[in-house]
């Protein structure tokens, strides 16, 4: 079975197409995590938390590199503990580290996330495209191994981000006088390179990461590319809302997982309350039902 | 002082335009350090010998992030460690990682690399600029800080890669009919981005990625961009010569830093010895006069 089925099937199961986006800062916490632990302990007994709080109703867990590197190696250390806690209890989980490295260097970091015995084993990871074909394959070799292996990617196709337009809108010179933004062509590349990767329901284990705040965007890539799977960050406190990201869906209300971080990481702090784990479990409630009125 | 300055300055001090690459693998280490050690301290002991080897004639020191990540947390320890032996022996530090994000996360890789207390503090790091300022802001805003914390960064401009034209080399559409390679509008916005940078010799801390393997490309941009120093790899083992790497420097024989990573880690393959410090200092002193030849 494909790591894409995988995560549709999870989807289904819940009926929520939402991953739970562990961008976890020391500041998100409430006083009473972070009085009684160091900071690495008191980010994993978080995260920990958070995850025995979701994992029924919450299909897809997303780690945020960069929250765990700025910690040095005792923050790798809880980024793993974290990926492999989140797999234990069931999770769908992906790395959101954004590779982009070529050659050995590809390979090795193929090796860092996509194996079962690899140190931050994922189901998923993110890689920017930027460097063409050769910072990909790596991945998608192992992608093609066993299902135990396994292993799926998700491109940065569009971001959510205000500056996301600088490279991504630039007109590209096509054939024959057509033209696209550079987006869309990253876009039709994860596409093409996706081919050999569809899986039973359809869509590949090769992905885009397609942001939430372009609605139009987003309705015209799940046109462009009918196999490809969207990772779609930017709903709640990025300032999307569910009708913005209904168009990364397909007609079945497939196509698409949305994460949110801060909205249910900091849920707590919006009640005035120490138990983050109520807060956020209302918040991934209320969100499910908010993604289940558009799709 | 600028850290560009201070790159600048050991270049000429040493008059040796060139970065020890430790793009370490355990395959590249002598059967001698594998046998006695674990993989992660062999691998620190290989780095650490040949800094030693070589800090008095190589200027500077590129530690390529993958191959440490794909080690876990302990990789991630060595990682940091040869980041900092190489500092302490005078060399100027570039920490190879291509890391892309927006908003908090990206202030968190900031934080992760760019301050003097960071756990991987470098004095330059590598970064991926598809999704626009947003991604480079926060490691600017490090830039701007005093002496102590400064720090620069190299952006990926023109990679060495075999697929490195599929984006890079797309045809931007620009005003009244205009166009260039997207690469060009990589490197134009680079430029401006560093304007505010500019150190006491003319260049700007916030410089490039140019690949070695277009010499016509380097030239180009080298004329495009006088105040942005470049970065290049794929001497050596990616098959480039010094020569094709001449356009990237100015006319003072200034202007690039130029990385060789298998060439100095496996030269004692070639040599079929064990003596890996020498191999590689041989070899560095061929490298620095073959590129003294051309600038």
């Amino acid at each position: 079975m494909k790591h894409i089925d995988r995560l549709i099937e999870a989807i289904e199961r819940s009926g929520n197409p939402t991953a739970l986006g562990l961008d976890t800062r020391i500041e998100y916490l409430p006083k009473s995590l972070t009085d009684e632990l160091s900071d690495s302990a008191a980010i994993f007994k978080f995260n920990r938390t958070l995850i025995d709080a979701l994992f029924d109703i919450v299909p897809c867990v997303k780690v945020q590199g960069a929250c765990y590197e700025m910690l040095g190696a005792e923050g790798m250390q809880i980024f793993r503990d974290t990926l492999f806690y989140a797999r234990e209890k069931g999770m769908v989980t992906i790395a959101d580290v954004k590779h982009n490295d070529i050659g050995a260097s590809a390979e090795a970091y193929a090796t860092a996330y996509m194996n079962a015995d690899s140190p931050f084993s994922s189901d998923f990871v993110t890689l920017n495209a930027y460097l063409g074909f050769d910072g990909i394959k790596p991945f998608m070799d192992v992608c093609e191994k066993s299902e135990k292996n396994g292993g799926g990617i998700f491109i940065l196709v569009r971001t959510s981000n205000p500056s996301d337009g600088e490279f991504q809108d630039l007109v590209v010179q096509g054939e024959n006088g057509s033209s696209r933004p550079l987006y869309e062509c990253v876009g039709l590349k994860v596409g093409e390179w996706g081919e050999d990767f569809i899986g039973m329901h359809g869509y590949s284990s090769v992905g885009a990461v397609v942001g939430a705040t372009w609605p139009e965007d987003g309705k015209k890539l799940r046109s462009l590319l009918p196999h490809t799977f969207f990772l779609v960050p930017g709903y709640g406190a990025q300032g999307a809302t569910a009708k913005d990201i209904a168009g990364c869906f397909d007609k079945h209300g497939r196509g698409a997982v949305v994460n949110a971080s801060r909205s249910l990481l900091c849920a707590h702090k919006k009640l005035k309350t120490d138990d983050f784990a109520s807060a956020a479990r209302d918040e991934a409630l209320r969100m499910r039902d908010d993604l289940r009125g558009v799709i």
